[in-house]
């Protein structure tokens, strides 16, 4: 982790920068609307797409910006990381964009379309126990074993930066927005949201969505200092981590508030957005609007930006369809 | 059927006035690529999303056409049709916007998801058994006894003005097309391409894609006369109906080719359609995607429009997970 820059040090420009860095290899994704949803919830809900994102899922962004940030010695070392399995993918992206090694951590549960992504893309997969202390466990073997850069999921002011160009494009792309929701695990995508928006739409308010089943950010934001749980069980797998420093700094400044949803409220939400909006994402990405048909009186009336954070389901795993 | 007028006097004209009279209850849906498909297939392709279209199919346009062309004394009699899903759905919408009655005769093994959305819309449903003979003698019934306008899901001129502003907004997103591919059960979209691009860009070839468990339109083209089938069976449920005589007018003087796949190919190519564009769409949209990776030849190097014709899934019953 040298050359870590603090949260503290993050400033619009590292935004802006990365966002001309990355800029060749993301997509800008498309905002959708549905009526529907609207009428449902009383709100007006405007759905950043990154489920069409490359790779699948916002944390290429990140990703993206922290390999294509290294210097060439440090590159040809290649990179390393362990994810519950966006970030991965993401890492083994933007690593084979530049022609470099990518070494990742996974659990052996994560998704099978997912390790089967990283390894397409040219990753190298070692597997640990679905735990928060085997993953790091692991991944300190590997880490020393190959000297490859360590790009953490979210706990590295590059790969906030990186995810923090999302909201950046949601305020170009929607006006007047009174919020932003988002899911909430490591707190990224989160802390990226808190970024942009304190510098550039701080009226804005910031919401972040999290199961109930592993509400650890829930509990941290009420308790005021981060509170971490080993190996929550939840249908959000992308939403498993706890809070680091990096993060807890936005979170705990710039969140208005943390909502929280039943697996039943996410499943449920999950496939009502793949029935009226016609999109693949994963069940993470439909906490935001669980949460948002649970506390209608929070979002009545306003303009709220939905991060839908990927799109990399099992499609032979559904969970509507598991008994 | 009283006021229709003829295939062979359809203009662009009509097509523009359709596209007038339709635009405030339609979406200009977007077009999507996916760099992963490109390599696969070597070809450049245009995905026209009709699956985020109201309704959740291109029917929409066809079915507001006519219902917004109506007097209002005609009108104020409602109207009436049969169809195996999305045309149903979508004069139900269509009607409801205008705030006219709707009678529609379904066939009992429909969708659920779709039964729900035309009843969601204020239409009335009246089930038949899932034959072209059981469907046309209910039909007769119910439309004697309504007295309401009958819109025949695809052999109607109106209809077929309102499909074809979809590849007119396709030409305008896309430059350069080499080739436009639709899958074909009526005929109501690629006779809508062949009005459009027969007049305004007569140099793209129109392709048709079809079952072969349901190919009476590639046995039609190649004998040069109307073949049907009753009751045929395929996982693309919207594409059992046989070509009449409007839209055979158009099929038999401007399409280049009909190409047809297996069922399997179908679900194959549905499955990696949702895994890597994150969309959800029918297995009728995932046709012509089958057949342009059963023949690569054809396509390979070329600009090619695909149109996503509609994302009314039921997501209990998705065809990779039925044994």
């Amino acid at each position: 982790m040298k050359d870590m820059i603090d949260a503290e040090r993050l400033g619009l420009d590292d935004v802006i920068a990365a966002h001309d860095r990355i800029a060749p290899y993301i997509h800008r994704t498309p905002v959708l609307t549905s009526s529907y949803l609207n009428g449902l919830t009383g709100a007006e809900l405007f759905f950043k797409c990154e489920n069409f994102q490359k790779a699948g899922a916002f944390k290429v962004r990140g990703a993206s910006n922290a390999v294509f940030g290294l210097d060439e010695a440090t590159a040809a070392r290649g990179v390393a990381t362990h994810s519950s399995g966006n970030h991965a993918l993401s890492l083994a992206y933007a690593a084979g964009r530049r022609g470099i090694p990518c070494h990742v951590v996974m659990p052996r549960t994560a998704p099978e379309a997912k390790k089967a992504a990283v390894r397409g893309y040219g990753g190298t997969i070692t597997e640990c126990e679905p735990s928060t202390s085997s993953r790091e466990a692991v991944f300190a073997e590997l880490h020393a074993r190959t000297g490859a850069d360590f790009v953490h999921p979210y706990n590295d002011p590059r790969v906030i930066a990186g995810q923090a160009t999302c909201s950046r494009e949601l305020v170009e792309q929607v006006d007047a927005l009174d919020a932003v929701i988002a899911p909430i695990g490591g707190g990224g995508m989160v802390s990226g949201c808190c970024l942009t928006l304190s510098n550039i739409a701080p009226q804005v308010q910031i919401y972040a969505a999290e199961p109930e089943q592993a509400d650890d950010a829930y509990r941290s934001f009420k308790a005021g200092r981060i509170i971490a749980d080993d190996a929550p069980v939840t249908v959000a797998d992308g939403l498993k981590v706890p809070l680091k420093e990096n993060t807890w700094h936005f979170v705990s400044r710039h969140v208005t508030d943390i909502l929280t949803a039943s697996e039943q409220e996410i499943v449920d939400a999950m496939k009502l957005t793949w029935e009226r909006m016609k999109i693949v994402m994963e069940p993470s990405c439909a906490v935001p609007l669980a949460t948002i048909l649970k506390n209608p009186e929070v979002f009545r009336g306003k303009r709220v930006g939905v991060i839908i954070t990927g799109g990399n389901v099992d499609l032979d795993r559904l969970p509507w369809m598991q008994a």
